[in-house]
């Protein structure tokens, strides 16, 4: 069994692991021999290249994704050559293109933010006097981690961005907090969920990740569970989908972005979880039957590092958060400090939310220098 | 940091997960391209070979090991090229040499079996009539899983070996059982012990791991880790230390072999206890702080999987296993099916004892064809 990845980066490289003890060989087309994993690069080059991602996709079984970037030509292009392309194409357009991604949920029924596709200053004029107030325009694809999103109130705020095509427009969504539904399917129709997780947010970056999401009700639980089910379902989804929810301050559970692929909500299943989302993505690409989702721990809790120390030595940092938190589990990504780039996150486990809380934020805290 | 190992076999194969978590770049000295470990293979070469071995040494900061059989010869030229090397020479004479380990356990008064070095037929026939009965002869060096071992009732049934070189005779120990104690020491003197456990053994082979070692009393524990703690300071050992012992009918714990590496007998670790024998491994020779060894469930069960199906083909049975046991962590080595191998590996945890073995002996049965 041999599974290609396309893209180098942190999941690509936790993927590896996985693939290691389950036997599976693994290969990754990375940006560069220096990816993040770097370990199971095979082939350089650039995802938006029909010919290098087809040389690459020819010495393996299945292929699947570090991101979503991709390009439709590209992919479309690897299924008429007979790989086996998992997500496919059809499903991936949904987590590359939010306003299909809007229009495939209302078709659906499922519960979302407000929205409208708004092609100029008149329309966004239109949609700002439908909510009364400020509302949030993101471009249609290309963004993560709060690029491409941005707050406006003037009907010519995002004249910038609307002269490169249309844009999403979405209602200002009072919520409470952000919460995660991490799902797997396999191709031929097994589903398998973790439980449902709290993610907070900093700047548009996850930060830290609580699992399971404390004080949720069961209602809150039973609807994150349905709609990602349902979601994974209608769209076909293979390998791990990451359904990101608000939970407004009126109890609503509102979709605000899908993500095809192993997700930063998911990180803490390597420990917290009796199957990781990286080991699970691979068989379920592989459609090999899926493992337990179960949680190994009461309670989970993963802090991201972001930037790392100013002289980027992180080398002199690492012994002094083993010596203070033994408990702590350290994931390091290989890549350089820079402001504001995930380069590693810290999980712990245990009895206690707060104390594994306390554990993850203070190993995390060592390594941001 | 950077480290390299020497040997590519499944427990190279397995330092690599914990090496990519904790950004740990590292590489491997292979037997062979197809070793278990080749996914970090960077050179290949004899493990005997002076110039092989310093060739790759030059590029890590600290040369480590999957196995005990590289000569003394070769280890000295190392130290004495300025290449840190752990543990070191001296220390794993200990684990190459029985005789020499005999000797030091008896210097250091801890307790082992009725042993003798014998030369020829006379000296075995002396130690015979001293024992009263069958005695067990090993070569000092180079075996292993069951190899150079043979139980002897006669002078000359050992003729053959004699012809080789000394013979290490040992009481023929009636043992209740076999346990192992883990230990893990970095250079600056940091050791951490794992829970005692019980292993299964058959034909010389360990099948089984139970962890911690059931109804084991507290002396005996208490006796285990003294034991293990004195032999890793007085040999001042590093990286990860396996003493095998044996329980005997009369409730005394003696020391059997040893081991300077991580061992099957730690192989439980990976889902069982905080920090895995592979990252504590590379923490220890990395001289970095250790992580805590606390056990994650009341009770984990490893079972091997020796030899796998007659055909070959393991890929058509890990789905049936899978489907089977979704709790069931498996561990494939990567290496081809052959009568008596060890080919992997299936550990469950959980809070009753004979529901993980059951679990983890069904995992295994999957795959044994």
């Amino acid at each position: 069994m041999r599974v290609g990845v396309i893209g180098g980066g942190q999941l690509a490289r936790m993927m590896v692991p996985a693939a290691i003890e389950l036997g599976i060989e693994i290969a990754v087309l990375g940006e560069s021999a220096d990816a993040a994993a770097r370990i199971a690069v095979t082939a350089v080059g650039d995802h938006r290249d029909p010919a290098a991602v087809l040389a690459f996709a020819r010495g393996v079984d299945v292929v699947t994704f570090d991101h979503e970037h991709v390009p439709q030509p590209v992919l479309r292009a690897l299924v008429d050559a007979g790989v086996v392309v998992r997500p496919g194409p059809a499903a991936l357009l949904h987590a590359q293109d939010k306003l299909v991604l809007r229009q495939r949920l209302d078709g659906l029924g499922i519960a979302q933010p407000e929205w409208a596709a708004v092609h100029d200053a008149d329309e966004l004029a239109a949609f700002l006097r439908r909510m009364g107030g400020p509302v949030v325009v993101k471009t249609p694809t290309g963004g993560y981690d709060g690029r491409g999103v941005r707050v406006v109130s003037a009907p010519h705020d995002a004249d910038d961005w609307l002269a490169d095509g249309p844009l999403l427009a979405e209602e200002l969504v009072r919520f409470r907090r952000e919460l995660a539904q991490l799902v797997a399917r396999r191709p031929s129709g097994e589903v398998a969920m973790w439980p449902l997780v709290e993610t907070v947010q900093g700047d548009g970056v996850c930060r830290e990740v609580l699992a399971p999401a404390p004080r949720t009700s069961a209602v809150t639980a039973r609807v994150a569970r349905e709609v990602a089910h349902r979601i994974a379902e209608a769209l076909e989804t293979t390998g791990v989908l990451a359904v990101e929810l608000f939970e407004t301050i009126d109890d609503r559970v509102l979709v605000n972005e899908l993500a095809m692929r192993p997700h930063n909500s998911g990180h803490w299943t390597i420990e917290g979880a009796v199957t990781s989302q990286f080991e699970q993505h691979l068989r379920a690409v592989l459609d090999l039957p899926l493992g337990s989702t179960e949680a190994r721990a009461p309670w989970s809790a993963m802090v991201n590092v972001l930037g790392g120390p100013a002289d980027g030595d992180l080398d002199a940092l690492v012994p002094l958060l083993m010596a203070d938190q033994p408990t702590a589990k350290l994931h390091l990504y290989g890549k350089t400090p820079r402001p504001g780039r995930k380069i590693g996150h810290v999980t712990a486990v245990g009895d206690d939310l707060d104390d594994a809380v306390f554990v993850a934020r203070a190993g995390a805290a060592f390594l941001s220098g």
